[in-house]
Protein backbone atom coordinates (compact mmCIF):
# COMPACT_ATOMS: atom_id res chain seq x y z
CA UNK A 1 0.00 0.00 0.00
CA UNK A 2 2.22 2.55 -1.21
CA UNK A 3 -0.16 5.61 -0.66
CA UNK A 4 -0.33 4.38 2.67
CA UNK A 5 3.28 4.88 3.37
CA UNK A 6 3.59 7.99 1.99
CA UNK A 7 0.76 9.41 3.59
CA UNK A 8 2.21 7.61 6.99
CA UNK A 9 5.30 9.46 6.22
CA UNK A 10 4.01 12.88 5.45
CA UNK A 11 2.78 12.75 8.46
CA UNK A 12 5.31 12.01 10.49
CA UNK A 13 6.88 14.52 8.78
CA UNK A 14 4.78 17.02 9.79
CA UNK A 15 5.33 16.06 12.87
CA UNK A 16 8.73 17.21 12.77
CA UNK A 17 9.00 20.74 14.12
CA UNK A 18 12.65 20.97 12.59
CA UNK A 19 11.77 19.68 9.31
CA UNK A 20 9.04 22.02 9.28
CA UNK A 21 11.24 25.01 10.00
CA UNK A 22 13.40 24.45 7.08
CA UNK A 23 10.05 23.86 5.13
CA UNK A 24 10.71 20.13 4.31
CA UNK A 25 8.74 17.97 1.52
CA UNK A 26 8.43 14.10 1.53
CA UNK A 27 8.11 13.87 -2.20
CA UNK A 28 7.96 9.90 -2.69
CA UNK A 29 8.15 7.10 -0.20
CA UNK A 30 7.58 3.65 -1.56
CA UNK A 31 9.56 0.42 0.22
CA UNK A 32 13.59 0.93 -0.05
CA UNK A 33 13.03 4.82 -1.65
CA UNK A 34 12.56 8.11 -0.25
CA UNK A 35 12.42 11.25 -1.36
CA UNK A 36 12.84 14.40 0.24
CA UNK A 37 13.08 17.70 -1.10
CA UNK A 38 13.35 21.44 0.18
CA UNK A 39 12.84 25.13 -1.35
CA UNK A 40 16.24 27.34 -1.57
CA UNK A 41 15.41 30.35 0.46
CA UNK A 42 17.97 32.78 2.49
CA UNK A 43 17.57 31.33 5.79
CA UNK A 44 19.04 28.13 4.85
CA UNK A 45 22.28 29.82 4.19
CA UNK A 46 26.05 30.34 4.99
CA UNK A 47 27.70 32.95 4.66
CA UNK A 48 29.11 33.39 1.36
CA UNK A 49 25.02 32.68 0.09
CA UNK A 50 25.26 28.87 -0.59
CA UNK A 51 22.99 26.71 1.50
CA UNK A 52 24.28 25.38 4.65
CA UNK A 53 25.89 22.29 4.67
CA UNK A 54 24.12 21.67 7.58
CA UNK A 55 20.92 21.47 6.14
CA UNK A 56 21.94 19.34 3.25
CA UNK A 57 23.13 17.12 5.95
CA UNK A 58 19.53 16.79 7.74
CA UNK A 59 18.07 16.28 4.33
CA UNK A 60 20.57 13.49 3.89
CA UNK A 61 20.00 12.18 6.93
CA UNK A 62 16.12 12.33 7.14
CA UNK A 63 15.46 11.09 3.61
CA UNK A 64 18.34 8.13 5.08
CA UNK A 65 16.13 7.30 7.67
CA UNK A 66 12.94 7.45 5.80
CA UNK A 67 14.46 5.30 3.48
CA UNK A 68 15.50 2.67 5.76
CA UNK A 69 12.21 3.35 7.96
CA UNK A 70 10.27 2.02 4.67
CA UNK A 71 11.64 -1.67 5.16
CA UNK A 72 12.11 -1.56 8.80
CA UNK A 73 9.20 0.38 10.49
CA UNK A 74 10.25 2.82 13.40
CA UNK A 75 13.86 3.51 13.04
CA UNK A 76 16.72 5.43 14.31
CA UNK A 77 19.86 6.78 12.23
CA UNK A 78 22.28 5.14 13.72
CA UNK A 79 25.73 6.82 11.60
CA UNK A 80 25.95 8.50 8.74
CA UNK A 81 28.65 9.80 6.26
CA UNK A 82 28.43 12.91 3.43
CA UNK A 83 30.50 14.62 1.05
CA UNK A 84 30.00 17.24 -0.01
CA UNK A 85 30.79 17.76 -4.63
CA UNK A 86 29.79 21.45 -5.13
CA UNK A 87 27.97 24.65 -3.70
CA UNK A 88 24.36 24.28 -3.78
CA UNK A 89 22.77 27.61 -4.61
CA UNK A 90 21.79 28.97 -7.69
CA UNK A 91 18.74 26.17 -7.91
CA UNK A 92 14.85 26.06 -6.82
CA UNK A 93 14.97 23.09 -4.33
CA UNK A 94 17.23 20.77 -2.96
CA UNK A 95 16.33 17.14 -3.48
CA UNK A 96 17.69 14.17 -1.51
CA UNK A 97 16.98 10.63 -3.41
CA UNK A 98 17.69 7.91 -0.66
CA UNK A 99 17.53 4.11 -1.19
CA UNK A 100 18.00 0.49 0.56
CA UNK A 101 21.35 -1.27 -0.72
CA UNK A 102 20.72 -4.00 1.79
CA UNK A 103 18.75 -4.59 5.17
CA UNK A 104 18.28 -7.22 7.35
CA UNK A 105 16.25 -7.86 10.44
CA UNK A 106 17.34 -5.05 12.63
CA UNK A 107 19.13 -2.44 9.90
CA UNK A 108 19.52 -0.92 6.91
CA UNK A 109 22.32 0.60 4.82
CA UNK A 110 21.17 3.24 2.67
CA UNK A 111 22.69 5.37 0.27
CA UNK A 112 21.45 9.18 -0.82
CA UNK A 113 22.32 11.00 -3.63
CA UNK A 114 21.52 15.30 -3.09
CA UNK A 115 20.63 16.96 -5.70
CA UNK A 116 20.25 20.60 -6.73
CA UNK A 117 16.92 21.26 -8.97
CA UNK A 118 16.58 23.95 -11.02
CA UNK A 119 13.85 23.35 -13.75
CA UNK A 120 13.80 20.07 -15.29
CA UNK A 121 17.71 20.10 -14.56
CA UNK A 122 19.29 17.41 -11.63
CA UNK A 123 23.03 18.35 -10.31
CA UNK A 124 24.22 15.98 -7.78
CA UNK A 125 25.28 18.22 -4.91
CA UNK A 126 25.94 15.75 -2.33
CA UNK A 127 26.42 11.70 -1.49
CA UNK A 128 25.80 10.40 1.32
CA UNK A 129 25.58 7.09 2.89
CA UNK A 130 24.51 5.30 6.51
CA UNK A 131 22.75 3.03 8.83
CA UNK A 132 19.60 2.93 9.82
CA UNK A 133 18.46 0.78 12.71
CA UNK A 134 15.18 -0.77 13.98
CA UNK A 135 13.79 0.98 17.05
CA UNK A 136 14.37 -1.62 20.64
CA UNK A 137 16.96 -2.99 17.88
CA UNK B 1 45.67 36.60 18.75
CA UNK B 2 42.76 34.25 20.26
CA UNK B 3 40.43 37.13 20.74
CA UNK B 4 40.65 37.93 16.98
CA UNK B 5 40.23 34.54 15.53
CA UNK B 6 36.98 33.95 18.75
CA UNK B 7 35.75 37.52 16.88
CA UNK B 8 35.99 36.84 13.41
CA UNK B 9 34.49 33.38 13.79
CA UNK B 10 31.32 35.11 15.43
CA UNK B 11 31.08 37.46 12.43
CA UNK B 12 31.13 34.81 10.16
CA UNK B 13 28.45 32.98 12.33
CA UNK B 14 26.63 36.30 12.44
CA UNK B 15 26.61 35.98 8.31
CA UNK B 16 25.14 32.79 8.60
CA UNK B 17 21.26 32.93 7.98
CA UNK B 18 20.92 29.21 8.86
CA UNK B 19 23.10 29.70 12.17
CA UNK B 20 20.51 32.27 13.48
CA UNK B 21 17.91 29.99 12.83
CA UNK B 22 19.16 27.28 14.78
CA UNK B 23 20.15 29.79 17.30
CA UNK B 24 23.86 28.67 17.30
CA UNK B 25 26.56 30.07 19.32
CA UNK B 26 30.29 30.12 18.99
CA UNK B 27 31.62 29.79 22.96
CA UNK B 28 35.44 29.32 21.62
CA UNK B 29 37.71 29.99 18.94
CA UNK B 30 41.24 28.98 19.41
CA UNK B 31 43.82 27.43 16.98
CA UNK B 32 42.75 23.68 16.41
CA UNK B 33 39.69 23.80 18.19
CA UNK B 34 36.09 25.03 18.08
CA UNK B 35 33.07 24.99 20.37
CA UNK B 36 30.16 25.57 18.87
CA UNK B 37 26.74 25.43 20.56
CA UNK B 38 23.15 26.38 20.56
CA UNK B 39 19.94 25.58 22.60
CA UNK B 40 17.70 23.09 23.18
CA UNK B 41 13.95 24.38 21.40
CA UNK B 42 11.25 22.98 20.03
CA UNK B 43 11.33 23.87 16.63
CA UNK B 44 14.71 21.96 16.90
CA UNK B 45 12.42 18.94 17.55
CA UNK B 46 11.38 15.72 15.33
CA UNK B 47 8.23 13.78 15.83
CA UNK B 48 9.50 12.28 19.51
CA UNK B 49 10.62 15.37 21.39
CA UNK B 50 14.06 15.03 20.44
CA UNK B 51 16.27 17.15 18.94
CA UNK B 52 16.51 16.39 15.51
CA UNK B 53 19.72 14.31 14.05
CA UNK B 54 20.19 16.71 11.27
CA UNK B 55 20.49 19.50 14.58
CA UNK B 56 23.24 17.62 15.60
CA UNK B 57 24.78 17.29 11.87
CA UNK B 58 24.40 20.76 11.57
CA UNK B 59 26.24 21.51 15.01
CA UNK B 60 29.06 18.71 13.97
CA UNK B 61 29.71 20.03 10.77
CA UNK B 62 29.76 23.87 11.45
CA UNK B 63 31.82 23.03 14.58
CA UNK B 64 34.28 20.91 12.35
CA UNK B 65 34.24 23.60 9.63
CA UNK B 66 35.76 26.28 12.18
CA UNK B 67 38.37 23.91 13.57
CA UNK B 68 39.72 23.26 10.23
CA UNK B 69 39.46 27.25 9.65
CA UNK B 70 41.58 28.11 12.92
CA UNK B 71 44.35 26.35 11.34
CA UNK B 72 43.57 27.00 7.38
CA UNK B 73 41.90 30.39 7.29
CA UNK B 74 38.82 30.47 4.68
CA UNK B 75 37.53 26.63 4.36
CA UNK B 76 34.99 24.20 3.17
CA UNK B 77 33.95 21.33 4.50
CA UNK B 78 34.68 18.47 2.20
CA UNK B 79 32.94 15.71 4.18
CA UNK B 80 32.30 14.29 7.37
CA UNK B 81 30.71 11.52 9.18
CA UNK B 82 28.39 11.03 12.44
CA UNK B 83 27.49 8.28 14.76
CA UNK B 84 24.78 8.86 17.04
CA UNK B 85 24.84 7.54 20.63
CA UNK B 86 21.59 8.95 22.24
CA UNK B 87 18.88 10.47 21.93
CA UNK B 88 19.53 14.48 22.17
CA UNK B 89 16.82 16.02 24.99
CA UNK B 90 16.10 16.66 28.53
CA UNK B 91 19.10 19.11 28.73
CA UNK B 92 19.82 22.67 28.19
CA UNK B 93 22.23 22.78 25.63
CA UNK B 94 23.84 20.86 22.19
CA UNK B 95 27.88 21.61 22.95
CA UNK B 96 29.77 20.52 19.94
CA UNK B 97 33.68 20.18 20.93
CA UNK B 98 35.89 20.06 17.40
CA UNK B 99 39.77 19.71 17.52
CA UNK B 100 42.22 19.35 14.89
CA UNK B 101 43.30 15.74 14.54
CA UNK B 102 45.77 16.57 11.81
CA UNK B 103 46.58 19.19 9.29
CA UNK B 104 48.96 19.80 5.83
CA UNK B 105 49.20 22.61 3.67
CA UNK B 106 45.30 22.20 1.96
CA UNK B 107 43.50 20.41 4.66
CA UNK B 108 42.92 19.25 7.69
CA UNK B 109 41.22 15.93 9.29
CA UNK B 110 39.17 17.23 12.59
CA UNK B 111 36.97 14.89 15.09
CA UNK B 112 34.17 16.26 17.26
CA UNK B 113 32.00 15.29 20.44
CA UNK B 114 28.10 16.47 20.43
CA UNK B 115 27.47 16.63 24.30
CA UNK B 116 24.56 16.99 25.65
CA UNK B 117 24.51 19.81 28.73
CA UNK B 118 22.43 20.30 31.48
CA UNK B 119 23.56 22.58 34.39
CA UNK B 120 27.27 21.14 35.22
CA UNK B 121 27.00 17.65 33.45
CA UNK B 122 28.15 16.97 30.17
CA UNK B 123 26.90 13.62 28.39
CA UNK B 124 28.54 12.60 25.04
CA UNK B 125 25.21 12.40 22.49
CA UNK B 126 27.14 11.93 18.96
CA UNK B 127 30.62 11.71 17.58
CA UNK B 128 31.89 12.87 14.31
CA UNK B 129 34.95 13.18 12.23
CA UNK B 130 36.19 14.48 8.75
CA UNK B 131 37.83 16.68 6.31
CA UNK B 132 38.49 20.56 5.56
CA UNK B 133 39.63 21.87 2.59
CA UNK B 134 41.64 24.95 2.20
CA UNK B 135 38.88 27.26 -0.31
CA UNK B 136 41.06 27.10 -3.81
CA UNK B 137 42.87 24.07 -2.70
CA UNK C 1 42.33 4.31 -24.89
CA UNK C 2 40.80 2.04 -22.51
CA UNK C 3 43.27 -1.05 -23.15
CA UNK C 4 46.14 1.79 -22.19
CA UNK C 5 44.61 2.82 -18.87
CA UNK C 6 43.84 -0.68 -17.94
CA UNK C 7 47.31 -1.76 -18.97
CA UNK C 8 48.59 0.74 -16.91
CA UNK C 9 46.78 0.05 -14.06
CA UNK C 10 47.14 -3.51 -14.13
CA UNK C 11 51.20 -2.36 -14.04
CA UNK C 12 50.89 -0.16 -10.91
CA UNK C 13 48.88 -3.38 -9.12
CA UNK C 14 51.89 -5.47 -10.12
CA UNK C 15 54.22 -3.38 -8.34
CA UNK C 16 52.29 -3.44 -5.06
CA UNK C 17 53.37 -5.84 -3.02
CA UNK C 18 50.25 -6.25 -0.40
CA UNK C 19 48.09 -6.54 -4.27
CA UNK C 20 50.18 -9.17 -4.60
CA UNK C 21 49.92 -10.62 -1.29
CA UNK C 22 46.09 -11.42 -1.40
CA UNK C 23 46.36 -12.11 -4.91
CA UNK C 24 43.93 -9.46 -6.18
CA UNK C 25 43.50 -8.59 -10.23
CA UNK C 26 42.27 -5.72 -11.46
CA UNK C 27 39.36 -7.00 -14.01
CA UNK C 28 38.21 -3.62 -15.80
CA UNK C 29 39.30 0.02 -15.77
CA UNK C 30 37.10 2.68 -17.94
CA UNK C 31 37.40 6.49 -16.95
CA UNK C 32 35.26 6.54 -14.23
CA UNK C 33 34.80 3.04 -13.25
CA UNK C 34 37.47 0.11 -11.34
CA UNK C 35 36.56 -3.38 -10.95
CA UNK C 36 39.04 -5.31 -8.68
CA UNK C 37 38.93 -8.33 -7.48
CA UNK C 38 40.32 -11.69 -5.29
CA UNK C 39 39.78 -15.36 -4.69
CA UNK C 40 38.93 -16.32 -0.77
CA UNK C 41 41.17 -18.35 -0.08
CA UNK C 42 42.17 -19.21 3.81
CA UNK C 43 44.96 -17.11 4.18
CA UNK C 44 42.11 -14.21 3.81
CA UNK C 45 39.90 -15.71 7.16
CA UNK C 46 38.78 -14.03 10.56
CA UNK C 47 38.41 -16.56 13.44
CA UNK C 48 35.01 -17.89 11.77
CA UNK C 49 35.80 -18.96 8.20
CA UNK C 50 34.35 -15.76 7.01
CA UNK C 51 37.00 -13.35 4.84
CA UNK C 52 38.46 -10.58 7.34
CA UNK C 53 36.31 -7.50 7.42
CA UNK C 54 40.21 -5.69 6.45
CA UNK C 55 40.58 -7.63 3.28
CA UNK C 56 36.75 -6.19 2.02
CA UNK C 57 38.42 -2.32 3.56
CA UNK C 58 41.76 -2.86 1.55
CA UNK C 59 39.77 -4.08 -1.40
CA UNK C 60 37.31 -1.15 -1.26
CA UNK C 61 39.80 1.42 -0.69
CA UNK C 62 41.64 0.19 -3.94
CA UNK C 63 38.79 -0.14 -6.03
CA UNK C 64 37.61 3.32 -4.84
CA UNK C 65 41.36 4.23 -5.62
CA UNK C 66 41.41 2.94 -8.97
CA UNK C 67 37.95 4.65 -9.33
CA UNK C 68 39.31 8.06 -8.90
CA UNK C 69 42.89 7.64 -9.96
CA UNK C 70 40.87 7.08 -13.74
CA UNK C 71 39.82 10.49 -13.88
CA UNK C 72 42.43 12.51 -11.89
CA UNK C 73 46.01 10.47 -12.35
CA UNK C 74 48.54 9.78 -10.01
CA UNK C 75 46.18 9.74 -6.83
CA UNK C 76 45.69 9.37 -3.24
CA UNK C 77 42.85 7.80 -1.16
CA UNK C 78 42.07 10.64 1.30
CA UNK C 79 39.58 9.10 3.41
CA UNK C 80 37.03 6.78 2.75
CA UNK C 81 33.82 4.54 4.97
CA UNK C 82 32.36 0.99 4.49
CA UNK C 83 29.82 -0.61 6.00
CA UNK C 84 29.70 -4.45 6.02
CA UNK C 85 25.96 -6.22 5.17
CA UNK C 86 27.13 -9.27 5.02
CA UNK C 87 29.79 -12.39 6.13
CA UNK C 88 31.84 -12.61 3.37
CA UNK C 89 32.00 -16.45 2.22
CA UNK C 90 30.49 -19.25 0.04
CA UNK C 91 32.00 -17.57 -2.78
CA UNK C 92 34.69 -18.17 -5.85
CA UNK C 93 35.29 -14.22 -5.75
CA UNK C 94 35.33 -11.09 -3.74
CA UNK C 95 34.53 -8.59 -6.46
CA UNK C 96 34.64 -4.68 -5.98
CA UNK C 97 33.47 -2.42 -8.38
CA UNK C 98 34.34 1.34 -8.03
CA UNK C 99 32.58 4.64 -9.89
CA UNK C 100 33.67 8.01 -9.27
CA UNK C 101 30.01 9.97 -8.37
CA UNK C 102 31.45 12.81 -9.21
CA UNK C 103 34.87 14.85 -9.15
CA UNK C 104 36.48 18.40 -9.48
CA UNK C 105 40.28 19.45 -10.30
CA UNK C 106 41.65 17.96 -7.23
CA UNK C 107 39.64 15.34 -6.46
CA UNK C 108 37.36 12.82 -6.89
CA UNK C 109 34.35 11.63 -4.82
CA UNK C 110 33.41 7.59 -5.51
CA UNK C 111 31.28 4.46 -4.58
CA UNK C 112 32.01 1.24 -4.14
CA UNK C 113 30.30 -1.86 -4.35
CA UNK C 114 31.88 -5.05 -3.15
CA UNK C 115 30.11 -8.76 -4.38
CA UNK C 116 30.46 -11.95 -3.33
CA UNK C 117 30.57 -13.70 -6.83
CA UNK C 118 29.82 -17.31 -6.93
CA UNK C 119 29.41 -18.49 -10.65
CA UNK C 120 26.87 -16.21 -12.27
CA UNK C 121 25.42 -14.85 -9.14
CA UNK C 122 26.42 -11.94 -7.88
CA UNK C 123 25.37 -10.39 -3.74
CA UNK C 124 26.59 -7.49 -2.18
CA UNK C 125 28.55 -7.59 1.07
CA UNK C 126 29.57 -4.61 1.35
CA UNK C 127 28.91 -0.91 0.14
CA UNK C 128 31.97 2.12 0.48
CA UNK C 129 32.11 5.66 -0.02
CA UNK C 130 35.20 7.84 -0.20
CA UNK C 131 37.32 10.46 -1.11
CA UNK C 132 40.45 10.47 -4.09
CA UNK C 133 42.92 13.20 -3.66
CA UNK C 134 45.53 14.21 -6.94
CA UNK C 135 48.79 13.94 -5.62
CA UNK C 136 50.18 16.79 -4.64
CA UNK C 137 46.45 18.47 -4.47
CA UNK D 1 40.33 -10.13 34.56
CA UNK D 2 42.23 -7.91 32.40
CA UNK D 3 44.84 -10.90 31.70
CA UNK D 4 42.64 -13.38 30.61
CA UNK D 5 40.93 -10.45 28.51
CA UNK D 6 44.14 -9.84 26.88
CA UNK D 7 45.10 -13.74 26.58
CA UNK D 8 41.43 -14.17 24.81
CA UNK D 9 42.10 -11.59 22.29
CA UNK D 10 45.19 -12.69 21.30
CA UNK D 11 43.90 -16.64 21.24
CA UNK D 12 41.17 -14.55 18.48
CA UNK D 13 43.74 -13.34 16.83
CA UNK D 14 45.95 -16.22 16.74
CA UNK D 15 42.82 -18.02 14.85
CA UNK D 16 42.77 -15.26 12.01
CA UNK D 17 44.67 -16.58 9.09
CA UNK D 18 44.63 -13.10 8.01
CA UNK D 19 46.31 -11.16 10.97
CA UNK D 20 48.64 -13.59 11.10
CA UNK D 21 49.28 -12.81 7.18
CA UNK D 22 50.14 -9.71 8.08
CA UNK D 23 52.05 -10.41 11.30
CA UNK D 24 49.43 -8.42 13.16
CA UNK D 25 49.97 -8.50 17.40
CA UNK D 26 47.48 -7.94 19.85
CA UNK D 27 49.51 -4.97 22.64
CA UNK D 28 46.84 -4.50 24.57
CA UNK D 29 43.36 -4.90 25.94
CA UNK D 30 41.39 -3.50 28.31
CA UNK D 31 37.78 -2.77 28.97
CA UNK D 32 36.97 -0.17 26.09
CA UNK D 33 40.57 -0.08 24.53
CA UNK D 34 42.73 -2.04 22.29
CA UNK D 35 46.30 -1.44 20.60
CA UNK D 36 47.31 -3.84 17.78
CA UNK D 37 50.08 -3.31 15.90
CA UNK D 38 52.40 -5.02 13.50
CA UNK D 39 55.69 -4.35 11.70
CA UNK D 40 56.45 -2.19 8.20
CA UNK D 41 56.95 -5.10 6.05
CA UNK D 42 57.88 -4.75 2.23
CA UNK D 43 55.17 -7.64 1.46
CA UNK D 44 52.80 -5.10 3.31
CA UNK D 45 53.60 -2.17 0.67
CA UNK D 46 52.49 -0.47 -2.52
CA UNK D 47 53.59 0.78 -5.40
CA UNK D 48 55.68 3.56 -4.01
CA UNK D 49 57.56 2.27 -1.21
CA UNK D 50 54.10 3.19 1.38
CA UNK D 51 52.25 0.74 3.28
CA UNK D 52 49.40 0.23 1.38
CA UNK D 53 46.37 1.62 2.73
CA UNK D 54 44.39 -1.59 2.68
CA UNK D 55 46.51 -2.75 5.69
CA UNK D 56 45.99 0.86 7.88
CA UNK D 57 42.45 0.05 7.26
CA UNK D 58 42.59 -3.60 8.22
CA UNK D 59 44.55 -2.58 11.32
CA UNK D 60 42.00 0.33 12.21
CA UNK D 61 38.85 -2.15 11.82
CA UNK D 62 40.52 -4.86 13.51
CA UNK D 63 41.55 -2.50 16.41
CA UNK D 64 37.72 -1.00 16.62
CA UNK D 65 36.63 -4.93 16.75
CA UNK D 66 38.88 -5.27 19.67
CA UNK D 67 37.61 -2.08 21.63
CA UNK D 68 33.78 -3.02 20.83
CA UNK D 69 34.11 -6.27 21.92
CA UNK D 70 36.13 -5.81 24.68
CA UNK D 71 32.69 -4.25 26.48
CA UNK D 72 30.37 -6.19 24.51
CA UNK D 73 31.44 -9.70 23.94
CA UNK D 74 31.20 -11.37 20.12
CA UNK D 75 30.93 -8.70 17.96
CA UNK D 76 30.76 -8.43 13.99
CA UNK D 77 32.39 -4.45 12.61
CA UNK D 78 29.25 -3.01 11.19
CA UNK D 79 30.98 0.09 9.83
CA UNK D 80 33.67 2.13 10.12
CA UNK D 81 35.36 5.00 8.27
CA UNK D 82 38.93 6.18 8.18
CA UNK D 83 41.08 9.28 6.74
CA UNK D 84 44.47 9.06 6.13
CA UNK D 85 46.98 12.05 7.25
CA UNK D 86 50.61 11.14 5.84
CA UNK D 87 51.73 8.04 4.31
CA UNK D 88 53.20 5.28 6.26
CA UNK D 89 56.42 4.95 5.88
CA UNK D 90 59.96 5.68 8.11
CA UNK D 91 58.68 3.98 11.33
CA UNK D 92 59.61 0.65 12.89
CA UNK D 93 55.45 -0.50 13.50
CA UNK D 94 51.77 0.47 12.69
CA UNK D 95 49.90 1.02 16.03
CA UNK D 96 45.84 1.41 16.33
CA UNK D 97 44.79 2.50 19.47
CA UNK D 98 41.25 2.26 19.54
CA UNK D 99 38.79 3.13 22.42
CA UNK D 100 35.06 2.76 22.98
CA UNK D 101 33.64 6.73 22.90
CA UNK D 102 30.25 5.46 23.77
CA UNK D 103 28.18 2.04 24.06
CA UNK D 104 24.83 0.75 24.98
CA UNK D 105 23.27 -3.24 24.92
CA UNK D 106 23.72 -3.95 21.32
CA UNK D 107 26.64 -1.65 19.86
CA UNK D 108 29.55 0.63 21.01
CA UNK D 109 30.87 3.68 18.64
CA UNK D 110 34.84 3.35 18.87
CA UNK D 111 37.90 6.05 17.83
CA UNK D 112 40.81 4.49 16.67
CA UNK D 113 44.01 6.12 16.20
CA UNK D 114 47.18 4.96 13.87
CA UNK D 115 50.52 5.52 14.96
CA UNK D 116 53.66 5.42 13.14
CA UNK D 117 56.36 4.09 15.62
CA UNK D 118 59.95 4.96 15.35
CA UNK D 119 61.93 3.94 18.71
CA UNK D 120 60.20 6.06 21.07
CA UNK D 121 58.28 8.57 18.55
CA UNK D 122 54.59 8.06 17.97
CA UNK D 123 53.33 10.41 14.42
CA UNK D 124 49.71 10.17 13.87
CA UNK D 125 49.03 8.68 10.51
CA UNK D 126 45.22 7.53 10.16
CA UNK D 127 41.99 8.32 12.21
CA UNK D 128 38.91 5.99 12.26
CA UNK D 129 35.69 5.90 13.53
CA UNK D 130 32.84 2.98 13.28
CA UNK D 131 30.41 0.97 15.22
CA UNK D 132 30.47 -2.19 16.44
CA UNK D 133 27.75 -4.85 17.08
CA UNK D 134 26.87 -7.37 19.53
CA UNK D 135 26.96 -11.00 17.41
CA UNK D 136 22.73 -11.91 17.01
CA UNK D 137 22.03 -7.59 17.70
Amino acid sequence: MQPDLLAHGRDVLARQPFSALVEARLDELTPGRAELSLGLRPQLQQQDGFVHGGVLAYLADNALTYAGGSVLGPVLTSEFKINYLRPARDADRLLAVATVVGSGRSQAVCRCDVFLVKGAERVLCAAAQGTIRKVGA
